[in-house]
């Protein structure tokens, strides 16, 4: 990780028991004012209707005292980005996100502009996916086909967001998260994995990682261990 | 569809409240006595451990009066499938499956001596989804990139194998089995999908499709139409 990124990474904008967004609200609040940012970018790419995703979203966050523009609104998103403060990448398919991110030259953009602290990056669920080394950890389906699986490394490993322990259905034979998971760690080309329950976020501030939220994680490392964070 | 086709297209291997291919048994004993097949080809690729999992294909298959080896135990897997007259392609990854088969320059074999009507195909789970169009509506985790979604193409359309109808779990905020297969139906390269329900299976003869098994299964038109199957 470079020393001068900063990205708030959600499992998800929805959580039990909570409106949109809202147990992320003080987080997303702090991380925006500490960085000094009052304008925010949303990038709807992960989901059909740009329009109304952006309202959705620019309806909770505008209220809190920030100015949500929808990245489809401008003219040239290259040039949108290379001058934003802040960006919010918002959730949906993994798989279209991450290509209409690479169809509009933005991955590498991204993540130059992420590392050289230029740009604060909030993503939530695809849009922490496509944060992280690559979507091999999604939970989505694989709707359409990006040039490649790897994505924006402002994190060096993958996070599964979602996450969730327990079989999703005892009745149901498909594969649990965990099983998963473990069918990833162990590829060759695997590494660890973050699996952020719903609810969770990865702070990330230079190279310090700071698990905040409600709900906890569980880490997944090669050799497939696991560890719990409550 | 080709007019000489023959392939049995399982949901899963497992079905609750049956033994391993239990509720698949008369189907596959006739399918395979009605090609007149005695020796079946196993192609374990989905999973890691080839020996493991072909030889607990071998144990559930030979006492039904069959003959079942692993793919991988011959030299050339081209020349075993040139030859063969039945493969099973098993569950597991259906990203690690198609990409494999892709490595081992298969897809296209086996495309041609099944429309030939000289390779009678059995697909579990991942095994069915590569017979399909695509892997677009697999569940499993992208693992590992394969050179194309593009598979098989046994049936000129996709199957969400262990299809499911509820909701997970009413407090987990991932998406439904529905949205998902829904968010494909948006895509404009997206056509028919079918959600095979756990315990059933879809037997394709020529241009005939039989839904057969013990769970039904529901159909996705374009422009987003439902249809039971009970």
């Amino acid at each position: 990780m470079e020393q001068h990124s900063k990205a708030l990474l959600l499992s998800s904008s929805n959580c039990h028991g909570y409106s949109m967004l809202e147990f992320a609200k003080e987080e997303i609040c702090d991380f925006l004012k500490k960085h000094d940012v009052q304008e925010l970018i949303f990038i709807p790419y992960a989901q059909k209707g740009y329009d109304g995703y952006t309202k959705t979203i620019k309806n909770v966050i505008d209220p809190w005292g920030f100015s949500v523009s929808g990245l489809h609104t401008f003219n040239d998103p290259v040039e949108a980005i290379k001058t934003a403060r802040a960006i919010f990448v918002g959730g949906g398919n993994t798989f279209l996100l991450l290509k209409t991110l690479y169809d509009n030259n933005l991955v590498s953009l991204i993540r130059e502009r992420v590392c050289s602290g230029d740009l604060a990056y909030i993503g939530s669920s695809a849009g922490t996916n496509v944060a992280t080394k690559s979507i091999h950890t999604t939970n989505d389906m694989p709707i359409i086909y990006p040039p490649s699986f790897d994505a924006i490394s402002i994190v060096p490993f993958n996070i599964n967001p979602h996450y969730i322990d327990k079989p999703e259905n005892e009745k149901h034979k498909g594969e649990t998260r965990d099983q998963r998971i473990g069918e990833y760690m162990e590829m060759p080309h695997a590494g660890t994995v973050l699996g952020l329950r719903e609810g969770s976020i990865l702070h990330v501030h230079g190279k310090s990682l700071i698990l905040k939220g409600v709900a906890g994680a569980v880490l997944f490392k090669k050799q497939v261990t696991m560890q719990q964070f409550q």
